[in-house]
């Protein structure tokens, strides 16, 4: 996580929401990337979907199975289905979500009964760290509105 | 969706489970494009996703406010949690998927109480085209295996 931790704030140095994600396979990194929204004028080019992109190159397979997805704030709707689209096996995030996070926090697509991937979630690793990062990202953008 | 019907053929042609997407904005066809994960080695390549990155380009704004999606076939968790983060007004797609749809089939991810954007959701158009394709790819994907 503490890669993770270190992508986000290269998405605030970007002026980019600060979140990050690394997928590690076989005890190697094998994708680092940060939320590029603003800069990649493009709503799907969150942490963990760059990340996922990346992985999937890294490995020549678009099947994750046995990858772990670290990323510092839980995966919002889009990204909690890509982890399953991607049959990433475990998503381990820091802060949750209640308003979007779709791990467990506002929804838990992962549950849905019928899927033909399961993907284990772990919630509350460097929860402090990364949830700073964040609250201290908001108030200043407050601010300077 | 004829349009997105006739992506759902190209995807065919290339040997993908055919889904085609367009997305209109202020009456005219911004994107097309149809799912490419096996050729593109990218499980996030679905057409829905692929379409909305050609969209936001096409218009210089990552958010769709206006635009309409029109899918083949009922949005995936990834693809349905997309629409919402691109900001996309409506979407229209064709054949509902109870197993992994999550705009109104599997779940309903549009629905989560605290969202910051809702997507309207209409379902059931050029349904019998769509399914038939599907279902035939799919009847000559096993016959093969």
């Amino acid at each position: 996580m503490s890669h993770a931790y270190n992508e986000s704030l290269k998405a605030w140095r970007a002026n980019e929401v600060p979140i990050g994600a690394v997928i590690e396979f076989n005890g190697t990194i094998i994708a680092r990337a940060f939320n590029q929204v603003e800069s990649l004028n493009d709503p799907t080019a969150h942490a963990e979907i760059l990340a996922i992109t990346q992985a999937t190159e890294a490995i020549g397979d678009w099947r994750l199975n046995g990858a772990t997805l670290y990323v510092t704030k839980e995966p919002c709707p889009m990204c909690s289905g890509a982890s399953i689209m991607a049959r990433i096996s475990t998503v381990v995030y820091a802060v949750p979500d209640p308003k979007m996070g779709c791990l467990g926090g506002a929804g838990s697509v992962h549950e849905l009964p019928r899927l033909n991937h399961r993907v284990a979630v772990r919630s509350g690793v460097m929860e402090a760290e990364c949830k700073a990062v964040l609250q201290v990202y908001f108030q200043r953008k407050r601010a300077d509105s």
